[in-house]
């Protein structure tokens, strides 16, 4: 998986909802990819200002454009939609019928059930074999086959790396409760109550109770029931996940540490720390997501803690990730610093 | 200034704006006021959600009830003004002229000069004689005999505290520099992109740099020019003030502690802590304002440190000490716990 | 419960530890509460600045003197011991010989099983029968009582809470998990790495899993095994649980509901929020503990969620309200500004 | 300057100091640095930990290996010492000796006149000649040829890339006052009660008022008196400095723009924003250092804000930077990501 690139010609790309803060980051991995072209950097909200976006100024100095989904269908050869989710369910299937490789951020299309897509986003039209889930440790080849890939965001990318090997080598009961801690920029950049500076600083709170969609979506690919408690916590950047798993009889700590050892040994992105348990400042601004794990014999609980930057490794990394991987790139590249 | 009170009846009083982080700080104090009948909590925005204030629930059951000048003026003693510039500035003159003693946390009857006012605050109808400038330290008859005490915000009061003593005692030449640091509480309550959470944890930055009313505030009460630079900090609470001033030659560190001990000696709510420096942790939920200061007698180079919380010796506190002096209560009153 | 005090004369107190975070709280609480002469405030590392605890000047002048452990048992009524473990553990018994009324804040005489506290407590000479387990809303009579009264911490305060009376009602089957958030003053004064700023600051991590002696304290108090994990998150005060238990067969919402406020219904300082979910924020620099839950039929899943200021109600509140059960004040007194 | 290298061999590299938060950023910036070969990694706090610093776990995994100067003289070709002051002056000069090119944080050879060392740093030897001073964007010459590159911490290279070419363009009057407010990681690694969270967090202060070596390092440079007040404010990197200069009678706005345009119109890391002001939030994580700055007509004042990461321009890039120059690389290698 590691092996450098032979291609030589460079991909079109082009960013849609860039001044968001997953398009922001989009758009910081993509100008420093060496095999891209960033052609267009959209936002409906873009303005004259320039630069615009003045964090990235002398690193992409490029301007962001009005939002015009034609000209990324007839000049680019991959599209990112970093959108709202309603915009991603109208603007992805022309950019597929046009032959565009997309890399999807909302959560539209990660839901194959029809039921549950009709529950959680009514009136998506399904693209049905064109969509691939894009967790690119557990689902390579269909995301380098897919024309539209459905980028898992962070709860399920946290919960579904840690708990889908051990699910998959029958390793657990299946009662499974996951409490997630997540930082502020995950609630995007519209500013409302909940993420007003005065009201979640030197806070802490448990949002989405048996009501969450990543829920779902988590549900949908363990296939099994899950509890998922989503809490935000006052920090800007990155989510922890604290997991609550029963191993079934007979299985031991080194059966865990067995079993995602094998998942992970070509993971460039996964670091499995065993006993050591990870801390959020580890893997913000990376791709990484970090796993550790206690187990507690007599009672049979194993306790995983995993995290990530819920920007990079739970948005625009992961979507680069998978971008790597549809047009034959080094997984690793543009995400390497 | 701080014997006992003799009054027995209590005063019924009225709060506008009740659910901003003023006016809530203001339910609070009031609610535990052993001489107030805290009679009406109102807001604009009040919901039919009981407890309306969840941070004060079982210390004030009350209902927030819809905003209606009208009751506030029939049936109160006196009236607090929460309100959003313009709001205040509409309803004011009808509770003053209805007999009721207003205090108003806004900052359209601050300012005197009919010039400065049409600048600041176009269309705001004067109340002259009816109105005096309430920082209770510095102006105590005045505010016992005004139909209305249009308090000062967290930055005038800071850097009134600090240099109006020491303009007044002579010793300071002209040129004043004073960078403000605030939390972000002092923004309010509606949300925005410069509040949000993302964009301001993490961050420091300057604004309103000679724009901003409330240095031409500052330069009213002091009556020469300053240079005023608020910066956002990524804290809720408390403001810290960094002045810059030089001493007349001939003036010495001696003196400047002489001016200020003369000036606080009776004040119950400014502790001068001399070449200690005031920490923003110490003042927060209380109605103290710190003072500290150092100087270098080689330049004559006078650095003050001045720091309060912006919503209670900067607002609702203030406003309360106000009250007290107004109705004849000890200046404490509910504001010593 | 609440009926006001008929005492007259003030009880005279001492703190040992005061210028640890608890002991800074008790010294606040009990300068302004009407029952009580501080006689004392104690520090082994009492120094000469003056005043000693800056952000309590004038609130409380007093001296902070050396701690002097024979002057605590001749010259009070009632000692409230804010010190590490080992220093508790060695001066409690001869206060309680002399005849003090002793409020412990100390983990060391909370476990009652020998096993335990060797286990946890090595070499803490037990005191037997003059102990008290102090979480009043649960243990009202013994802590009238008692000679000690050992004051639970944040985290079994807020978990037994919760969970106490649904055990004693019979509603929840026994796997229990507690995943628990706390702010970092819970970590006490002593710097160090981990509650380094820099360390702590934009972090959450998860520690002491199946290894924190508070876990085997809420085991001791409810009876059974718990899962009990706790994590750091970058604020200052406060601690927020979120509990996962399964309702027995046939036991609805509506039961638990019932059972909880059957439980509190004379409680001042416990909330019950029902659906609503709590935040830290409403908590903070009070003494309540505030409660939701939410119930999944289907599954039979409870989620509870119980929030609470660790230095308040899970430190020196709750060791003032115990205080005030002891010695016949209302058990509000000091407690409710 | 910004052409590209030439070089084709790459420079072996020690890093003194690696585990402090300069040397772990100096790791991070090395370890994927095209022309460096990193071949020592050392610590006097090394233990057996593998990998010694997790958060670099993949990006690289080399061991931090006991501090060893000996080794560091006699195979390596350049040294970065990020060193604590005294452990600096003690092996920089052996290293001198022995040929290495050294890049050295700390501030013992900064200041160049013999009273100022003595006040500061007493007992350090002058190592004369073979020191230059380490501001890239002002001294590039001087630092190509020098064996010893003493550069330049956060405080000084904000203050100095903004006021050095207005100085040495005859625009400002003598007098100049710099507020500057920084974040905690500027505080070093080790525990204190001043940087410990619960101190710092949600809170301000000013320190070292009149008695701050980095203002003596400023005035050096620039040849007058300054006033410096540093400033500790809630987040973990990243400084700010807000600058009070005044306009030499004549000079305008436009003047201003232009020197500083022409100063920095090849720099690749001085960022000139105008009359936007920059914020934190826009630095942190890069080297770059924005600048900005509004010009007050009547009275001549001229207010500028500049900020950068205090580990990254204001530490380990400002080092790699001087790598750049000293070693014929582009001056942004390893550093554009």
């Amino acid at each position: 998986m590691h092996k450098s690139q032979s291609r030589r010609e460079t991909v079109r790309v082009g960013v849609a909802g860039a001044t968001g803060y997953a398009g922001q980051e989009l758009v910081r991995l993509l100008a420093r990819h060496p095999g891209v072209e960033l052609r267009f950097a959209m936002s409906s909200g873009a303005s004259d200002r320039v630069p615009s976006l003045p964090a990235l100024a002398r690193l992409w100095d490029g301007a962001v454009s009005s939002f015009a989904p034609d000209r990324l269908a007839a000049d680019t050869d991959a599209v990112f939609l970093a959108l709202p989710d309603p915009a991603a369910a109208e603007v992805a299937p022309a950019l597929v019928t046009a032959g565009r490789r997309v890399f999807d951020l909302s959560g539209v299309f990660r839901l194959r059930d029809a039921g549950q897509r009709a529950r959680w986003y009514p009136e998506v039209a399904s693209l049905d074999g064109a969509v691939a889930y894009g967790l690119p440790e557990r689902n390579r080849e269909r995301i380098r086959a897919a024309r539209l890939v459905a980028c898992p965001g962070c709860y399920p990318t946290a919960a579904l790396l840690t708990l889908a090997p051990l699910f998959a080598g029958g390793l657990l009961e299946d009662d499974v409760i996951i409490d997630a801690k997540s930082g502020v920029s995950g609630a995007g950049k519209t500013p409302s109550e909940r993420t007003h500076f005065s009201e979640c600083h030197d806070s802490v709170s448990a949002y989405g109770i048996f009501s969450h969609r990543h829920g779902a979506e988590i549900e949908q690919e363990l296939g099994l029931p899950v509890t998922f408690v989503p809490h935000l916590v006052p920090l800007n950047r990155g989510i922890l996940e604290t997991i609550y798993a029963r191993l079934r009889p007979g299985v031991s700590d080194k059966d865990v540490a067995a079993v995602l050892d094998a998942a992970y040994r070509d993971a460039a992105f996964v670091r499995l720390l065993g006993a050591e348990l990870p801390h959020i400042k580890h893997v913000v601004h990376t791709n990484f997501c970090d796993i550790g794990w206690r187990v507690d014999a007599a009672s049979r609980r194993l306790v995983l803690v995993a995290c990530l930057d819920n920007l990079v490794k739970g948005a625009a990394g992961q979507a680069v990730q998978n971008f790597n991987l549809a047009f034959g790139f080094d997984e690793r590249a543009g995400l390497w610093a």
